[in-house]
C-alpha cells in the first residue's frame, strides 16, 4: 500500500474545482495581479479570494503582496506530484502487463 | 478560460483521497473483489464501500457482481482526464517559454 501523503489529497482536492483550475491555467501564462485574474470568474471576490488561499494552501501558488496588489504566481514544480502520481500507476501496470507476458511465453514454450 | 467539466471535478475529487488512490493503485495490478481490497485498509466495510462508490461514481472502476462476490475492474482510460489536463499545462507553458525565447531573440536581433 501506498505511504499517506496529505499533500497528495491537497493537491488533487484544489484541482477538483474548475475555478482553481482555471486559476492555474491562467497563471501559467505568467503570474497575475488577484485582481485582473478574478474578473474572469463570475463570482464575489471574497469567493474567489477563498480560492486563491486554496491554491496557496496546496502549495500550488505563491503570492506576493507590493503595496495594495497582491500578485500570484503559479508553482509548476508542485503539479509534479500528479504527474508522479500517473508515473507510479504507469510503472504498476506495465509490471502487470509484463507478468502476463511472461506467463503466455511460459505456456507456450514450456521448459 | 477552459470549458466547465465536471467530469474532470469528479476525477479529481475521486482522487484526493488515500484510500480511494489505494484502490486504484491495487486494481492496477489486475481485479479484485470487494472482500479481498477492504482488507487492506484500516476501516469498516461501510466505509470502505463509500469510497467504493465513491471510485464508481467518478468512472475510475467498474463492478460486477457473481453471486455473492462483487468485482472491481479499474478503468485506466479514466486517468486520461488527469493526464489530458497535465498536458494542457505543459502545453501552456511551452507557449509561454516560446514566447519569451521570441522576445529576448527580438531584443538581442532586432529587425
Amino acid at each position: 500500500m501506498a505511504k499517506y501523503s496529505p499533500e497528495v489529497d491537497d493537491v488533487f482536492l484544489a484541482l477538483a474545482d474548475p475555478t482553481r483550475r482555471g486559476v492555474v491555467r491562467q497563471l501559467g501564462r505568467g503570474p497575475a495581479s488577484v485582481g485582473d485574474l478574478a474578473g474572469a470568474f463570475p463570482m464575489t471576490l471574497p469567493s474567489f479570494l477563498k480560492h486563491v488561499r486554496a491554491l496557496e494552501s496546496a502549495g500550488l501558488i505563491h503570492t506576493t503582496k507590493a503595496g495594495r496588489v497582491r500578485t500570484c504566481v503559479l508553482n509548476r514544480e508542485r503539479l509534479a506530484v500528479v504527474q508522479d502520481w500517473l508515473a507510479e500507476q504507469h510503472s504498476i501496470w506495465q509490471q502487470r502487463t509484463d507478468r502476463l507476458e511472461q506467463f503466455v511465453t511460459d505456456e507456450e514454450h514450456p521448459s
